[in-house]
């Protein structure tokens, strides 16, 4: 049987997978009804209806070249909710072909709800939030 | 009424106000039963005995100088649980009175229980587990 910390790895990166490939309907199955997305510092976006369109809008604006993978990652499991601690590692293609990565240490709230592991928050700034 | 952002600070103020005092019964109805405690990092203990344990032993390796206060907080909430990140402010005076000062970004989960806040996760350090 898989553990806790397992489980909720693999969910992370079919939903990473999901955000590179543009798959928003699977994504969404990743979250909470009343789940929130720190679209950027300053803007929190909350519902499955709102993070769909600000992945579509962060797909649009990085001209659907965005791709989203996992460096190290802790998982703190309490219960049925679990806080996890990430690097995410993005890559972006603009228009002349040159290729940019970014490396962020993004912090999210799992919860576990009917025994699958779900997204609650979705902060991948992290603690970065008070530099702002 | 509070929001849940004011509830939650005022929970973890007192929280921290428990912590200096070394109030640790008060301390421990902060948190969950389940709740897991990032002592330093790569120690994780869970459970109220452990968690209660590991402070009476912060507080006696900094000679019950240990005064915890918070700096800027982020409280972002989805349903019934919420991230909060959190810079704190730890100031311990050494046994020929030097006072020193560390600030930490810390990141925390709290859950919603019968009404009630109570902390799930205690990460002081924040993502600076990456750097282990």
């Amino acid at each position: 049987m898989k553990t806790v910390t397992e489980t909720i790895k693999e969910t992370i990166k079919a939903a990473d997978l999901a955000i590179s490939s543009e798959n928003f309907d699977e994504l969404m199955e990743a979250y909470t009804e009343d789940a929130c997305f720190v679209a950027k510092p300053g803007i929190i976006v909350s519902g499955k209806n709102e993070i769909r369109q600000a992945f579509v809008n962060i797909s649009e604006h990085f001209n659907h070249s965005l791709i989203v993978t996992q460096g190290e990652m802790h998982v703190i499991p309490a219960g049925d909710v679990a806080l996890v601690i990430m690097e995410t590692n993005l890559q972006v293609t603009d228009a002349s072909g040159d290729v940019s990565e970014k490396k962020r240490r993004a912090t999210y709230v799992y919860k576990n709800a009917s025994g699958r592991w779900l997204c609650a928050v979705d902060n991948s700034y992290g603690t970065a939030l008070l530099d702002e």
